[in-house]
Protein backbone atom coordinates (compact mmCIF):
# COMPACT_ATOMS: atom_id res chain seq x y z
CA UNK A 1 0.00 0.00 0.00
CA UNK A 2 1.27 3.26 -0.91
CA UNK A 3 2.16 5.51 1.94
CA UNK A 4 -0.17 8.99 2.38
CA UNK A 5 2.57 10.80 3.85
CA UNK A 6 4.91 12.23 1.23
CA UNK A 7 6.18 15.98 0.72
CA UNK A 8 3.17 17.13 -0.58
CA UNK A 9 1.01 15.79 2.64
CA UNK A 10 2.99 17.70 5.45
CA UNK A 11 3.37 21.50 3.08
CA UNK A 12 -0.57 20.97 2.79
CA UNK A 13 -0.34 20.86 6.79
CA UNK A 14 2.09 23.85 6.45
CA UNK A 15 -0.66 25.61 4.48
CA UNK A 16 -3.26 25.33 6.83
CA UNK A 17 -0.92 26.85 9.23
CA UNK A 18 -0.11 29.51 6.82
CA UNK A 19 -3.80 30.10 6.80
CA UNK A 20 -4.52 30.64 10.28
CA UNK A 21 -2.02 33.72 10.41
CA UNK A 22 -3.83 35.17 7.21
CA UNK A 23 -7.22 34.82 9.48
CA UNK A 24 -5.52 37.23 12.22
CA UNK A 25 -3.88 39.71 9.68
CA UNK A 26 -0.35 38.62 9.53
CA UNK A 27 1.85 37.56 6.63
CA UNK A 28 0.58 34.27 5.72
CA UNK A 29 3.46 31.49 6.64
CA UNK A 30 2.67 28.35 7.89
CA UNK A 31 5.57 25.28 8.81
CA UNK A 32 5.18 22.08 10.40
CA UNK A 33 8.10 19.84 11.61
CA UNK A 34 7.96 16.32 11.29
CA UNK A 35 9.92 13.16 12.47
CA UNK A 36 9.11 10.20 11.41
CA UNK A 37 6.00 11.23 9.61
CA UNK A 38 4.61 12.53 12.53
CA UNK A 39 4.21 16.37 12.83
CA UNK A 40 5.86 17.72 16.56
CA UNK A 41 5.39 21.22 15.79
CA UNK A 42 3.32 23.65 14.11
CA UNK A 43 3.58 27.09 14.02
CA UNK A 44 2.48 30.33 12.03
CA UNK A 45 3.48 34.18 11.57
CA UNK A 46 2.63 35.90 14.49
CA UNK A 47 4.73 39.38 14.24
CA UNK A 48 1.80 41.72 14.41
CA UNK A 49 0.19 39.90 17.06
CA UNK A 50 2.93 39.68 19.34
CA UNK A 51 4.72 43.22 18.31
CA UNK A 52 7.69 40.81 18.02
CA UNK A 53 10.14 40.75 14.86
CA UNK A 54 11.40 37.31 15.86
CA UNK A 55 8.04 35.46 15.78
CA UNK A 56 8.47 34.06 12.59
CA UNK A 57 6.62 30.29 12.35
CA UNK A 58 9.80 28.82 12.16
CA UNK A 59 11.16 30.24 15.16
CA UNK A 60 8.05 29.11 17.07
CA UNK A 61 8.50 26.12 15.30
CA UNK A 62 12.03 25.43 16.04
CA UNK A 63 11.50 26.18 19.75
CA UNK A 64 8.55 23.81 20.35
CA UNK A 65 10.08 20.86 18.69
CA UNK A 66 13.23 21.37 20.90
CA UNK A 67 10.52 21.15 23.26
CA UNK A 68 9.09 18.58 22.07
CA UNK A 69 11.86 16.31 21.93
CA UNK A 70 13.54 17.74 24.88
CA UNK A 71 16.78 18.45 23.40
CA UNK A 72 18.07 21.51 21.07
CA UNK A 73 18.68 19.70 17.88
CA UNK A 74 16.37 18.78 15.15
CA UNK A 75 18.80 16.00 14.15
CA UNK A 76 16.32 13.49 12.16
CA UNK A 77 13.38 16.07 11.40
CA UNK A 78 12.47 17.93 8.25
CA UNK A 79 10.63 21.31 8.71
CA UNK A 80 7.86 22.15 6.11
CA UNK A 81 7.87 25.68 5.65
CA UNK A 82 5.17 27.61 3.07
CA UNK A 83 8.02 29.98 1.87
CA UNK A 84 11.75 30.15 1.97
CA UNK A 85 13.13 31.36 4.96
CA UNK A 86 14.62 34.78 5.85
CA UNK A 87 18.09 34.84 6.83
CA UNK A 88 17.38 34.99 10.82
CA UNK A 89 15.13 31.44 10.31
CA UNK A 90 17.81 30.13 8.32
CA UNK A 91 20.51 31.44 11.15
CA UNK A 92 18.43 29.41 13.30
CA UNK A 93 17.93 26.04 11.19
CA UNK A 94 21.87 26.12 11.38
CA UNK A 95 21.88 26.42 14.91
CA UNK A 96 19.09 23.66 15.35
CA UNK A 97 21.33 20.80 12.57
CA UNK A 98 17.65 19.83 11.17
CA UNK A 99 18.35 16.87 9.05
CA UNK A 100 16.29 18.41 6.20
CA UNK A 101 13.99 21.72 4.99
CA UNK A 102 11.38 21.91 2.06
CA UNK A 103 10.24 25.18 1.48
CA UNK A 104 7.23 26.13 -1.12
CA UNK A 105 7.57 29.32 -2.81
CA UNK A 106 11.00 31.46 -3.56
CA UNK A 107 11.41 34.37 -1.48
CA UNK A 108 13.52 36.47 -4.15
CA UNK A 109 13.66 39.61 -1.68
CA UNK A 110 14.06 38.35 1.67
CA UNK A 111 14.98 34.83 1.44
CA UNK A 112 18.23 33.41 2.87
CA UNK A 113 19.83 31.93 -0.51
CA UNK A 114 20.09 35.80 -1.56
CA UNK A 115 22.26 36.78 1.51
CA UNK A 116 25.27 34.28 1.81
CA UNK A 117 23.44 32.37 5.26
CA UNK A 118 24.43 28.84 5.47
CA UNK A 119 22.64 26.42 6.26
CA UNK A 120 24.06 23.73 8.11
CA UNK A 121 25.98 21.02 5.94
CA UNK A 122 24.03 17.87 7.38
CA UNK A 123 20.59 20.06 6.12
CA UNK A 124 19.02 18.64 2.82
CA UNK A 125 17.17 21.44 1.27
CA UNK A 126 14.14 20.33 -1.30
CA UNK A 127 12.09 23.13 -2.82
CA UNK A 128 9.35 23.93 -4.74
CA UNK A 129 6.86 22.07 -2.83
CA UNK A 130 3.34 23.52 -3.53
CA UNK A 131 4.79 26.72 -4.21
CA UNK A 132 1.69 28.18 -6.62
CA UNK A 133 -0.71 27.40 -3.49
CA UNK A 134 1.84 29.22 -0.73
CA UNK A 135 2.32 32.31 -3.69
CA UNK A 136 -1.46 32.32 -4.62
CA UNK A 137 -2.20 32.65 -0.74
CA UNK A 138 0.42 35.15 -0.45
CA UNK A 139 -0.60 37.65 -3.02
CA UNK A 140 -4.10 37.36 -1.72
CA UNK A 141 -2.67 38.73 1.60
CA UNK A 142 -0.87 41.65 -0.15
CA UNK A 143 -3.92 42.46 -2.69
CA UNK A 144 -6.46 42.60 0.63
CA UNK A 145 -3.97 44.42 2.79
CA UNK A 146 -3.22 47.17 -0.01
CA UNK A 147 -7.35 47.58 -0.37
CA UNK A 148 -7.67 48.51 3.26
CA UNK A 149 -5.24 50.97 3.28
CA UNK B 1 29.64 67.98 33.93
CA UNK B 2 30.64 64.68 32.00
CA UNK B 3 28.21 62.19 31.61
CA UNK B 4 28.97 58.67 32.99
CA UNK B 5 26.88 56.93 30.11
CA UNK B 6 29.47 56.23 27.15
CA UNK B 7 29.65 52.65 25.25
CA UNK B 8 31.90 51.32 28.02
CA UNK B 9 29.53 52.13 30.34
CA UNK B 10 26.90 50.32 28.46
CA UNK B 11 29.31 47.23 27.53
CA UNK B 12 29.84 46.38 31.42
CA UNK B 13 26.58 46.09 31.66
CA UNK B 14 26.30 43.66 29.21
CA UNK B 15 29.10 42.17 30.40
CA UNK B 16 27.61 42.11 33.39
CA UNK B 17 25.08 39.85 31.87
CA UNK B 18 27.47 37.99 30.37
CA UNK B 19 28.83 36.96 33.79
CA UNK B 20 25.08 35.48 34.56
CA UNK B 21 25.14 32.84 31.64
CA UNK B 22 28.60 32.11 32.72
CA UNK B 23 27.79 31.02 35.73
CA UNK B 24 24.54 28.56 34.68
CA UNK B 25 27.24 26.98 32.14
CA UNK B 26 26.37 28.83 29.08
CA UNK B 27 28.20 29.96 26.72
CA UNK B 28 29.03 33.46 28.24
CA UNK B 29 27.38 35.99 26.19
CA UNK B 30 25.69 39.31 27.15
CA UNK B 31 23.02 41.90 25.70
CA UNK B 32 21.95 45.06 27.07
CA UNK B 33 19.35 47.30 24.77
CA UNK B 34 19.49 51.16 25.60
CA UNK B 35 17.19 54.07 24.45
CA UNK B 36 18.36 57.56 25.38
CA UNK B 37 20.86 56.30 28.12
CA UNK B 38 17.75 54.57 29.93
CA UNK B 39 18.32 50.00 29.66
CA UNK B 40 14.88 48.87 28.77
CA UNK B 41 16.26 45.56 28.03
CA UNK B 42 18.73 42.46 29.58
CA UNK B 43 19.62 39.02 28.37
CA UNK B 44 21.94 36.70 28.58
CA UNK B 45 22.79 33.28 26.49
CA UNK B 46 19.85 30.24 27.97
CA UNK B 47 20.65 27.80 24.96
CA UNK B 48 21.35 24.94 27.28
CA UNK B 49 18.62 25.72 29.65
CA UNK B 50 16.21 26.41 27.27
CA UNK B 51 17.52 23.48 24.86
CA UNK B 52 16.64 26.15 22.28
CA UNK B 53 18.82 27.03 19.40
CA UNK B 54 17.24 30.11 19.21
CA UNK B 55 17.67 31.57 23.11
CA UNK B 56 20.84 33.77 22.28
CA UNK B 57 20.93 36.86 24.31
CA UNK B 58 20.06 39.05 21.26
CA UNK B 59 16.82 37.55 20.49
CA UNK B 60 15.89 37.64 24.34
CA UNK B 61 16.69 40.98 24.33
CA UNK B 62 14.63 42.60 20.91
CA UNK B 63 11.25 40.03 22.11
CA UNK B 64 11.65 42.01 25.79
CA UNK B 65 12.90 45.38 24.21
CA UNK B 66 9.58 44.85 21.83
CA UNK B 67 7.53 43.88 24.39
CA UNK B 68 8.94 47.23 26.58
CA UNK B 69 8.49 49.74 23.56
CA UNK B 70 5.04 47.91 22.61
CA UNK B 71 6.31 47.81 18.82
CA UNK B 72 8.61 45.89 17.22
CA UNK B 73 10.71 48.35 15.73
CA UNK B 74 13.59 49.07 17.93
CA UNK B 75 14.11 52.76 16.36
CA UNK B 76 16.35 55.03 18.39
CA UNK B 77 17.34 51.61 20.27
CA UNK B 78 21.52 50.50 20.88
CA UNK B 79 21.95 47.08 21.36
CA UNK B 80 25.14 46.19 23.40
CA UNK B 81 26.57 42.79 22.78
CA UNK B 82 29.60 41.28 24.25
CA UNK B 83 30.48 38.97 21.10
CA UNK B 84 29.43 39.72 17.74
CA UNK B 85 26.01 38.37 16.70
CA UNK B 86 25.67 35.16 14.92
CA UNK B 87 23.74 35.30 11.22
CA UNK B 88 20.46 34.48 13.16
CA UNK B 89 20.85 37.38 15.69
CA UNK B 90 22.12 39.65 12.53
CA UNK B 91 18.96 38.74 10.88
CA UNK B 92 16.72 39.22 13.63
CA UNK B 93 18.18 42.76 14.14
CA UNK B 94 18.36 43.43 10.26
CA UNK B 95 13.80 42.64 11.29
CA UNK B 96 14.33 45.27 13.96
CA UNK B 97 15.59 47.66 12.13
CA UNK B 98 17.70 48.73 15.60
CA UNK B 99 19.35 52.04 15.31
CA UNK B 100 22.82 51.09 16.85
CA UNK B 101 24.64 48.39 17.43
CA UNK B 102 27.55 47.48 19.25
CA UNK B 103 29.68 44.83 19.81
CA UNK B 104 32.96 43.16 21.73
CA UNK B 105 34.97 40.91 20.73
CA UNK B 106 34.60 39.38 16.92
CA UNK B 107 33.03 35.93 16.36
CA UNK B 108 35.81 35.06 13.53
CA UNK B 109 34.34 31.44 13.02
CA UNK B 110 30.39 32.30 13.42
CA UNK B 111 30.20 36.01 13.57
CA UNK B 112 27.89 37.19 10.99
CA UNK B 113 30.59 39.54 9.12
CA UNK B 114 32.16 36.18 7.68
CA UNK B 115 28.51 34.91 6.35
CA UNK B 116 26.80 37.28 3.66
CA UNK B 117 24.01 38.42 6.19
CA UNK B 118 22.76 41.81 5.93
CA UNK B 119 22.07 44.42 8.86
CA UNK B 120 19.53 47.01 8.31
CA UNK B 121 20.96 49.91 6.23
CA UNK B 122 19.51 52.34 8.77
CA UNK B 123 21.50 50.10 11.51
CA UNK B 124 24.91 51.77 12.95
CA UNK B 125 27.67 49.59 13.91
CA UNK B 126 30.66 50.07 16.59
CA UNK B 127 33.00 47.05 17.34
CA UNK B 128 35.82 46.31 19.68
CA UNK B 129 34.29 47.82 22.93
CA UNK B 130 35.40 46.13 25.89
CA UNK B 131 36.68 43.12 23.43
CA UNK B 132 39.03 42.01 25.67
CA UNK B 133 37.12 41.66 29.02
CA UNK B 134 34.34 39.55 26.52
CA UNK B 135 36.82 37.55 25.18
CA UNK B 136 38.63 36.79 27.76
CA UNK B 137 35.19 35.33 29.76
CA UNK B 138 34.79 33.12 26.87
CA UNK B 139 38.21 32.32 27.07
CA UNK B 140 37.87 31.15 30.62
CA UNK B 141 34.26 29.30 30.11
CA UNK B 142 35.94 27.17 27.45
CA UNK B 143 38.93 26.18 29.34
CA UNK B 144 36.74 25.25 32.33
CA UNK B 145 34.38 23.10 30.27
CA UNK B 146 37.33 21.22 28.68
CA UNK B 147 38.67 20.74 31.97
CA UNK B 148 35.25 19.49 33.47
CA UNK B 149 34.89 16.95 30.45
Amino acid sequence: MLSPFNDEYFMKKALQEAEYAFEKGEIPVGVVVVIKDKIIARGYNLTETLNDVTAHAEMQAITAASNFLGGKYLTGCTMYITLEPCQMCAGALYWSQISKIVFGTPDLQRGYRKTGVQLHPKTEVVSGIMAAEASELLKRFFIEKRNLN
